[in-house]
């Protein structure tokens, strides 16, 4: 066995003026590599015949396999499927099953079938139909060669179903490859230098097949080690026991041993000892709680969160003194304390994290400068409390805030804050 | 004058496993555009030399710019400077700014300077060093056979302060470029086919020189007329007139002629209108809220969200009544409709938006299945409702439910609910 490589070609102006950011790309990837088929390279190429011949001509060298992504729709930018018919020399044919599902998701919704829609049941009669069960553009399969070129929709949700449904069990069958296992250590309050020099020996003992990559986010770094091989059992101990090996070393940093966000090891941490957990945010507007959220199950341990943006709400619904307000400002230390007191109280919940700090680009005093986020933790017994400052735009200072919040949190009900 | 064109090479192992999502090359393009300048194509490699190389080599062909973000840190799988250094035949010496900057940045911190961060302050001596005011790692300009080859680190806050503030004002001066215009047409309610059909003339009539793209998203679609030329005002006027010709014939289902979000639409109509806005979330767990404060100056309008993700929040904090959760459950007509009304009077608000649904994978039943969602939006004298049914993944149909609920409240607002 050897390594299957493969190329992600994605096609759209979208792309290239950056109104859209592709995030089929990198689920793509990760499907690949559950499956041992490396990603060699992505490329991505505007709605021009000559940009997609240009990228098929010269991605077809590189790899085994090449994924594209786009141009499949009813309206004129989209050229991918005549041009791919005519690459590799096919003639456009309407596919009854396709057409029929066709007018189906027509009358489903209402709507009447146009010509151009009608069109898109038409398929090269040189290619395997990849059915699209969510839309109306099928996905296509060529084999020349020995390489294999798929053709996919754009749209993330139509692209995943085909992908799992049909594509990348028929990739299975295809192609035979090494095995990729990946084993992460998700770090919390030290930079990638610190943490390089203090492992630095165990990385240096690590075998070619094995390789780490530092993978720095909002404060966070993750630690990545990647294994290559045919024999699947030795080479997942072998990664295992290297990744003890950085996990005790860095014992006093480690979050997590799984390649899980910090809602889902918050969530976790919840599940495991039964307790519930309410949110007063201010300046985070609610996306500590679409964090919450993400997970699935959340319901068991999330009750709710108290959004007061504007000071009333932090008076009238969270009981913040108007006093406090008035003397200490919204971003303080005892404006949080009496936020995740009222929580507590009114959410009902064993554990409250509150919020609130000015984010930027306006709203900063000489007191309280934009990027100063206050935060509090609380359960029936015990509050502590924390300045944080972000230096950075609005958005990623919310992000900061957030995610910082909710390792605060974890680190509280786990007896980790020093 | 002519197009400038330019390519964008990401360079990281975790943009090939899809561990990590590109959002450089989108906000790169999209700075590069207003500059009038084409990126042409977008490429990401691995962190090999042979990757890195191979597509430095050709690239190269292709555009008179080429852009590379990524491999700047101070771990070993960082290899893009001295790879650079080498490729373009210099020498790494210490930069004394970027030395003392490196110093100060530890100090202020509180960490000692270590061995590999100092190195961080070597430059090849054939670059002109972009100083890199947020981070350790320095941005560098490469000239050669009058191409420009511009490295950038990953870290997107770091990449983005050295573009606006060093590389993109260095572009300006060294390129003369043919300008590129956008205008743009937001619309909600129809599919784009339906609306390539109903424009097909108006499309036909656009000269070579405008483009027209269809960019459909979670029930929206966005038009862009793309136009490029070197007389500024005449492409202007003929790109606005063109947009407006498009907007009269879509006129029932456009939502603003901006690139904006709808969180941006919403807030400006609030504003305009000088009324206030509260929610009461609960299935979106505060997705919403956070939409909404994504907007600087939102404090003006937005007041808060209660995210009542639990029955007990509804009926403790909303006032919902335990009979109306007992006898039509948590995701109903009723529900959502002591929500909008609790919200309304605790939040002290002009205008209520409530949300209730299930989003899935779990908690369907037969009477309510995965993917309904309720909404009431209200204001002190009217309550509208919706059912919604989105089809997707949870998060997608999150993210459905956070934009349909504020187009659902921004047609209430404007007298635009049929």
């Amino acid at each position: 066995m050897s390594n299957i490589q493969a190329v992600i070609i994605t096609i759209g102006d979208e792309l290239l003026i950056g109104q859209t950011i592709d995030t089929n790309s990198a689920w793509i990837a990760q499907r690949l590599n559950e499956q041992g088929i490396e990603v060699a390279r992505r490329v991505a190429v505007g709605d021009t015949k000559a940009a997609i011949i240009d990228a098929l001509d010269e991605e077809w060298k590189k790899a085994s396999i090449i994924i594209l992504t786009g141009g499949l729709g009813p309206t004129s930018d989209d050229i991918t499927k005549p041009l791919l018919c005519e690459y590799f020399g096919g003639k456009l044919t309407v596919d009854e099953k396709v057409l029929a599902h066709l007018k189906e998701m027509f009358i489903r919704r209402n709507r009447p079938v146009l010509e151009r829609n009608l069109k898109q049941a038409e398929v090269p009669d040189n290619c395997t139909v990849l059915f699209n069960e969510m839309g109306t553009a099928p996905g296509m399969w060529f084999e020349k060669n020995d390489k294999v070129i798929i053709s996919l929709p754009g749209v993330p949700f139509e692209m995943k179903h085909i992908m799992e449904h049909v594509a990348l069990p028929k990739l299975k069958d295809r192609f035979k490859s090494d095995a990729i296992i990946h084993r992460n250590i998700f770090t919390a309050g030290e930079g990638e230098s610190f943490i390089a020099e203090k492992i630095q020996d165990i990385e240096l003992s690590l075998p070619p097949y094995i390789k780490l990559a530092y993978l720095p986010d909002s404060g966070f770094v993750k630690l990545r080690l990647t294994g290559k091989g045919t024999d699947i059992p030795t080479l997942t101990a072998e990664l295992e026991l290297k990744q003890q090996e950085l996990a005790t070393r860095l014992a006093n940093i480690v979050i997590s041993m799984e390649d899980y966000p910090m809602e889902r090891i918050l969530g976790d941490s919840l599940k495991e000892k039964g307790k519930t957990l309410g949110l007063a945010e201010s300046c985070t507007g609610g996306y500590l709680g679409h964090f919450m959220t993400q997970v699935p199950g959340a319901s068991a341990y999330f009750m709710g969160s108290i959004v007061s943006y504007d000071n009333a709400i932090k008076q009238n619904v969270l009981g913040v003194k108007a006093t406090t307000l008035a003397q200490y400002g919204a971003v303080s230390e005892e404006t949080v304390i009496e936020m995740v007191q009222g929580a507590l109280k009114l959410l009902n919940v064993d554990y409250a994290l509150s919020v609130s700090g000015v984010l930027g680009p306006q709203g900063g005093t000489d007191r309280v400068k934009v990027g100063t986020v206050w935060m509090a933790v609380a359960s029936k017994t015990e509050i502590r409390t924390k300045e944080f400052r972000f230096f950075y735009d609005r958005e990623r200072n919310k992000e900061m805030a957030a995610k910082n919040g909710m390792l605060f949190l974890w680190r509280f009900i786990n007896g980790k804050l020093s």
